[in-house]
């Protein structure tokens, strides 16, 4: 397992064992320098956000996972942080909602795409999507555009952690319900999301699990009266508050 | 060089040359993956503050040129990230203030020690002090204590760039006049400052040494004019009312 023997009590426990993955996923070949660079870039936006989940973050989990038990095809798309973060958590999502998980990369080499499904595997994920990469996203660059046509390509809703902001447009493009989880709320990412969830993703993966396990025996009348009351732009606006106002020190 | 063959006019210049050098220091071991992440956590803020040297920076620049040239010994303290980033305008600050240049790193091994100082070589650095380490500076632990006795042991005023907080505390308990480059205002080693500078170092080097120059024959009562005014207080406040005021997307 990737944890550390610290208690979950400790006031600094999310932030070590942040620390911690990120550290055994270098060493896996599975964080990029890029990857470290988005960490610190997360970091700071956490740390103005008081790193904690803000009831409005909350909400977006609640559609979010609504969203995923609504769906027809949903895909969780995993790239080098979010597998380094939280893979057995991602794991447990993909559980509870009936999602499938792709390895989907912004640097996608073979190595990366094999340590990242591996480690997954190493996590409980049955089957790794993205290595067949016989389907296109349109509008990106040859390797940036590769899905599995079965996967991500044939999915209607797409929960896309930690996306770059060119291929979560180009996804919205594509007519797919995005669920995003970024840090920054005007980050194109979190602009194009259906479901935009600022909040940090060692916070938010299981904030979605929870309510997943608890909407699992819900309605549909029920799932989509959350998703059709969720506003975006007051998720947004109420992100950007909490950021501006939040403590600095 | 470390220089990328882009117009300085490109909007995005300064990101683009500072990833490249980030990259390059990576490849020559200069930097580590705490420097890539604490790079990212600068991005941050300074596409918080706009990517601009805001006036009280400026100021604050100044401030901190005028001490390094009424300073009995000045030294300049390079870790990781400030040899990769900023290694030839470090060393023309230094050429500009008679200041000395010592490498201090936050995790020191002799190995990265020996690179760095070997990039301010190449730089055109003709000494390289902080391999000796035959001083301490009280109060930290073992290897993070240790510093040149003729080098930071020695000095009166100390530019500190990129500063962890425990060894920005621990110089200025020593007495030290301390300048700090920090991208968050609110930072234990910005709030312990002498004179905190919130810049971007890519911005910052460069215009500690323009304001060198332009008072490299001030006299003394005009230096001291100029350290005398400078409002530390009001800089940091001017520069977190930036961040939080600034532009988010």
């Amino acid at each position: 397992m990737d944890d550390i023997e610290i208690p979950e009590s400790h006031p600094r426990y999310e932030s070590l064992l942040t620390r911690h993955r990120i550290e055994a996923g270098v060493e896996k070949g599975i964080t990029s320098q890029q990857g470290l660079i988005a960490q610190g870039r997360g970091e700071a936006y956490d740390y103005l956000l008081g790193e904690e989940t803000i009831d409005t973050a909350d909400e977006a989990a609640r559609a979010a996972a609504a969203h995923l038990l609504l769906a027809d095809h949903a895909v969780l798309s995993v790239n080098g942080n979010a597998a380094a973060l939280v893979p057995g958590e991602l794991v447990e999502l993909a559980e509870a909602t009936g999602a499938d998980v792709e390895v989907n990369l912004f640097n996608r080499t073979e190595e990366r795409m094999e340590a990242i499904a591996e480690h997954l595997r190493e996590h409980g994920a049955e089957d790794v999507l993205g290595l067949e990469a016989d389907g296109r996203i349109p509008g990106l660059d040859h390797e940036r555009a590769k899905v599995d046509a079965d996967g991500i390509g044939d999915a209607d809703v797409v929960l896309v952690p930690l996306e770059d902001g060119d291929r979560a447009e180009a996804l919205a493009a594509m007519g797919k319900t995005e669920l995003v989880i970024d840090l920054n709320p005007l980050s194109r990412s979190a602009q194009t999301a259906t479901v935009p969830i600022v909040d940090n993703i060692i916070r938010a993966v299981p904030t979605i699990t929870a309510h997943a396990r608890e909407l699992q025996d819900a309605s549909r009348d029920e799932l989509e009266g959350i998703t059709d009351s969720f506003d975006r732009e007051a998720a947004l606006a109420a992100a950007e508050d909490a950021i501006r106002g939040g403590r600095l020190d």
